[in-house]
């Protein structure tokens, strides 16, 4: 036993991969033997450290929700328009209907309509990671009021959950395989309402 | 053996019932114990008749598609505003959010969401279901135009997209678990835009 041993693993990094994993399949798809293999951790390394298949998942959950914030903070400050953060976010995503197969999409979309019903547990991480994202894009609509691209008079918090249903039907669009073309009006009509 | 004995079921029926089993818990959750509980069938008559889970699941959302589209024409047909029956559509979809669990969603929002990606019969059928449900939406915007509720200059193309993608993303965000007063409003702005 050599209990002050660091762990020889990087947990962030174990976590990403995971992550990644479910991402790409679905909570219930993914096998703990999927897991292990690209965790690169035994068994008993894996329960030790992150619980069984349920608590890893609302893990990488938190974690996702995380990394996806801090991209989008990163984004926003990086752009002289918040409206126009606003506008590319949803630009990328219809970016993803050009790929013929493997289209992600956003793991916390995935997952409100895989199971988010199901466990109570995930709900709630679901639940907290689209209240984050909520949170970002709230903070660039009140810059967009500053930089005088939305009336001081509008209603931030619906025009917000608007925003965030089309960016969320988008995603589904895409993965249903509605074409690129197709919903780049959807994008100009969604962002001609928010003013 | 009695060859030519009628089946003993009523597939619409058992494919009813299966379909309620995928639409409650997803594919993946599904098992081969669940689908023989709930359509009452022994292994062997479901694999003759359905073929397997897959196949089977196919059978099901072209039965949901069937279904779901049946439903909306008789609701457009029974509206006098084809404005009003577009915003009644987005305002069942809000009314679910009552529910504090079990909220179904749309079984071919999910599989988009679940699926769809990695299996490309699944795909298929889940765009097919889309473009029947986007057909209903599109001929009751051209009754919207006749009504002079929808300029005729519109592109409705475009907004039947748009249309769409706030009824996926809304159903995400009931599904996420966002309160039906905040989603409210969203179905306001959607129908607002629509002119």
């Amino acid at each position: 036993m050599n209990l002050g041993r660091p762990r020889e693993f990087d947990i962030d990094r174990t976590l990403e991969s995971a992550t990644r994993q479910f991402w790409a399949v679905g909570y219930e798809a993914t096998s703990l033997q999927d897991l292990l293999r690209v965790m690169r951790l035994s068994k008993s390394s894996l329960y030790q450290t992150f619980g069984n298949k349920q608590q890893l998942f609302i893990q990488c959950l938190d974690h996702y929700r995380k990394s996806m914030v801090v991209q989008l903070e990163e984004k926003l400050a990086a752009n002289n328009s918040a409206k126009g953060f606003l506008r590319e976010f949803l630009e990328d995503i219809v970016a993803e209907a050009q790929q013929k197969t493997g289209r992600k999409g956003c793991l916390l979309v995935n997952t409100a309509n895989e199971l988010s019903q199901r466990i109570p547990e995930v709900q709630l991480a679901v639940a907290e990671g689209a209240g984050a994202v909520l949170k970002v894009f709230h903070r660039a609509m009140e810059l967009a009021v500053e930089q005088g691209d939305i009336a001081s008079s509008a209603c931030l918090e619906s025009l917000v959950n608007f925003y965030f249903s089309g960016a969320s039907g988008l995603r589904t669009m895409v993965k249903a395989g509605v074409d690129k073309r197709e919903l780049e009006p959807v994008v100009a009509l969604i962002m001609d309402s928010i003013k």
